[in-house]
């Protein structure tokens, strides 16, 4: 069934699923303010500022109420409420507003997804603020992470499902022989609500991908935003319901959950019988939590882990620290790909200016960390602002855990904003810990936090390393490294435990800045995340093709049809 | 990298690639024995008769004893031993098999599974006589199901496994800018152990499609064969190792685990933390324990339910007759996809000849099934023999739980095997009961029992069809209607519940004889099943893209990089 919404952007489509296939650079949305027009960036302040002070408009079933008490990492008041409904009246609807979806056909849903993707990138500015002023981002970082870059991650995610959707023709003639003649028809069927529960660091860029593949699939999304971070993914919602009305859908095909902030909303929606996909990228408690008790659903979880780096050996050894920095200091470590723990061996890192040892390392990453953060403008750019009370405690409980134990290579301190005096900015904390202190380096320490370890060789360091992501899981693993042998054991470890490895990093080329339709954001094989993003299986999982098939009338029964 | 048994059955694998989107009949295999040679079932009977009185061999390590006690249905003695491996022993071989084998790439692995698939297919008569003697069923069923059909579902696995690995490119140049340069290599990277728990009555038909997608995307199987149906399964493993070895590769990627009757050993080894996928059809008892105890693994679980059929209205009443008898007789009954519940409306049943009332058609089905078991040579060839003791208890027991509150419409009785006296061949019990009897037919009864069910009109037949596929699950939904608003409301239960629906079969299109390369099995959005059988999902959820990534050399390192 073909939909104008669909012709509308089946270019784009087009190549978006080419590029899923040829996975180099492409970039569908946008990454320069500038593209979008002089003025914007202003614009996208004024319609940010309209939400302050003001109730979020939403015409959503089962109100029972207003909260949201969000709070700007940057010390600004929000001031914003939010309708509350009741969760099982958004099931309700969900469920009653399935079936047309449904029967729309693959056309249609992939045209509205394709528009609702359009109206969300001409909202980028306006996206940006949302976003800085909840996740605590500077405002560069909003605008491309989740903004554009967001919005990419929904359109992966659209052509996988559009493409998997697509496999199987709409109707078969099947004929065995004279008598055995079947007309098959079959239709994309979804398996029922889908939840996305909303992080606090990345709500755009981690829901996009889940909203989509749901959506694109059939399946009714219900967003439970993050208490912290609701305003984007509200925005988010206002905009899918729009288009859906607009195209003559039932708007409560994609629905905000906001609760009490007290009460046990996520866990309670989570184990409701009728929701059937639940898609979370978050903390670890909850995410093992949903792991384990939220059987009724497939689940999309990624809790992150210790992604490692090891520094063995560099071609340039001043490009290395450079690329380290600004991977530790982007977006102040609160991103699931930041690295958190640097194994370097006693032995030295190989240089092409000779050895250096493990101590002169750690002195070095330290030093050059200060250069980095001696402009408060590029570095606040960086850095952003801390989004939860609960990380600037977890900077103090590390520098207190390894004080006395480990050498303290340059503490966290409260660093000023140029612009926003109440901001909650801190620089990074950077520990040199041992091999044996792995109660130090074993965990994720979520936020501006980073140890360096060091080993006895580069096989300890390797070692340590695969013990380390397999037991606590990872995204990424960055190797530093020239020589040809520890390459390939690099590689077997990164095989063996699922995790995206990288070589040599330097330049702008951040691990924690993964590519759409190019990278592999995780990989499903070890603890950080329980599926890969974004591929088959991200899509596959949300639908069946549902079959209906008939014989062939024989001709002598024609008659007696039309007579009934 | 090319393979050469790649090469040598390229062209089958894209005939199967073809089938798979265009979802007509295609057969792979020869479905006719006389194909395999005039002689070839007498040569299939005596490599049977060879393995009676005899041990199994498989140059398996940890080998702790033997065991095996199968005992045909038919009455023929087997006495035939397997060694008893330590399954640690299994899973350490696996996993050191694994490396060189996801190395070896796409093509090598799928060139041996393709060359297992034509040794399975070369040894179709032999296995014809170890699923007879093993599962009960007649000897041509079990050429046809557990032969030709059970290895295309092999290679509608392989062919979407293929497909869904060589969806991404093994390299890509990715380039943002002159400085932002990276060389990309994706691996499909396999997600662990692959564990198959064999079934009783199918051990074949189940097993192939996850032995093909598990080994083909990388991963080691371990198959744990039911105890009443081990050497089919043996076989097939002696087979896939025997391929391995002479392809160069290391034979325990495929081993055969058979232990203790008594000991707990499905249950231990599913458990086990490198057991990373598993794959079982059987009794739900345990299949619902898995999918609640073995979190550590992706499962693939297949527990079948209650598939309803509906009769409303019918073209030709006696073909619609016949077609039900056959369906209820086919494999006594031992088939997930055996209509279990037959709903028919006090308001009768619509033929061309004028309405049959419910009474009336419960006892002229029972009457059909009389004439279709009075010529006992054709009736054996469909019935087969009762597989295990528990299903014989169980007709007795649905007698005795109906006798005195519901219509005996046909009692079960024991029939003389013409061939083989000894053989538990026990004619379809048919329970006549009323809708407010839920206790009776909400309730798969594994076996030759079935349950005419009467209700006030085709709305209720829908209500209770809808009811009772919802809460226990179903493969199908049979629907004789040529009413559209019928069949309208029967597509909608279909969609709802997620079982694939048949309007109006006649002649031998059986409900249960899903075709390959057309139907799919089961769809994982109802209790029946958790997850589409044979779809993208199925496949996907294997393997994971593992991606290395590195910068290319700046011009100016590379002097010093071959000076190392």
């Amino acid at each position: 069934m073909p939909h104008p919404l669909f012709d509308k952007h089946r270019a784009l489509l087009d190549q978006a699923q080419a590029a899923i296939t040829r996975r180099t650079h492409w970039s569908p949305y946008a990454e320069n303010p500038r593209v979008y027009g002089e003025t914007a960036m202003d614009e996208g302040q004024r319609a940010f500022e309209a939400y302050r002070d003001a109730q979020f408009y939403l015409d959503q079933p089962g109100v029972q109420g207003r909260g949201g008490e969000e709070v700007s990492p940057y010390g600004l008041a929000l001031n914003l409420s939010y309708p509350c409904c009741n969760p099982d009246a958004l099931i309700d609807v969900a469920k009653t507003a399935m079936p047309s979806w449904v029967r729309a056909g693959i056309e249609a849903r992939t045209g509205v997804c394709l528009e609702i993707l359009a109206r969300l990138n001409a909202g980028s500015p306006e996206m940006a603020y949302a976003l800085m002023h909840t996740t605590g981002q500077s405002l560069g970082l909003a605008f491309l992470t989740g903004g554009p870059q967001a919005q990419a991650r929904g359109l992966e995610a659209l052509a996988w499902a559009h493409r998997e959707m697509t496999q199987i023709p709409e109707q078969a003639e099947w004929q065995r022989n004279v008598s055995q003649r079947l007309e098959k028809r079959f239709m994309v069927a979804p398996i029922g609500v889908s939840l996305i529960i909303g992080s606090a660091t990345q709500p755009t860029w981690n829901a996009f991908p889940a909203l989509f593949a749901s959506l694109a699939t059939g399946n009714p999304v219900i967003i439970k935003p993050h208490p912290t971070a609701i305003l984007p993914l509200a925005i988010a919602v206002a905009v899918a319901r729009l288009v859906l009305k607009e195209a003559g859908f039932d708007a409560n095909l994609v629905t905000l959950l906001v609760g009490n902030p007290d009460g046990p909303l996520a866990r309670d929606v989570a184990l409701n019988q009728d929701i059937r996909l639940i898609d979370y990228a978050g903390a670890p408690d909850f995410g093992t939590w949903l792991l384990d008790a939220a059987r009724q659903a497939r689940l999309f979880v990624e809790i992150g882990g210790v992604n490692c780096v090891l520094v063995d050996s560099t071609y340039d050894y001043n490009a290395l620290l450079k690329n380290l920095v600004l991977s530790l200091c982007l977006d102040s470590g609160q991103l699931r790909a930041t690295p958190r723990v640097i194994f370097v061996s006693r032995e030295g890192v190989q240089t092409p200016e000779g050895l250096i040892s493990d101590g002169q390392f750690g002195m070095d990453l330290a030093y050059a960390l200060g250069k980095f953060l001696e402009d408060p403008v590029r570095a606040v750019e960086v850095l952003g602002a801390i989004q939860s009370p609960a990380t600037i405690a977890r900077i103090r409980a590390a520098c207190d855990m390894a004080e006395g134990v480990a050498n303290i290579l340059r503490y966290s301190s409260p660093l000023d904003h140029p612009k926003w005096p109440e901001a909650h900015v801190h620089s990074p904390l950077l520990i040199h810990a041992t091999a044996d202190q792995g109660r130090l380096f074993m965990e994720e320490r979520f936020g501006p936090i980073a140890i360096v370890v060091s080993t006895a060789n580069a096989a300890e360091s390797l070692a340590l390393a695969e013990a380390t992501m397999r037991e606590k899981g990872a995204l990424n693993f960055l190797v530093h490294a020239t020589r040809p042998h520890v390459q390939q054991l690099a590689e077997d470890v990164a095989l063996r435990e699922g995790v995206a490895l990288s070589f040599n990093l330097t330049g702008t080329v951040l691990i924690n800045q993964p590519a759409g339709f190019a990278d592999f954001h995780a990989s499903g094989a070890n603890p950080a995340a329980s599926c890969g993003m974004i591929d088959a299986a991200f899509v596959a999982k949300r639908f069946y093709f549902s079959q209906v098939q008939r014989h062939y009338l024989p001709p002598s029964s024609i008659d007696w049809v039309v007579d009934l």
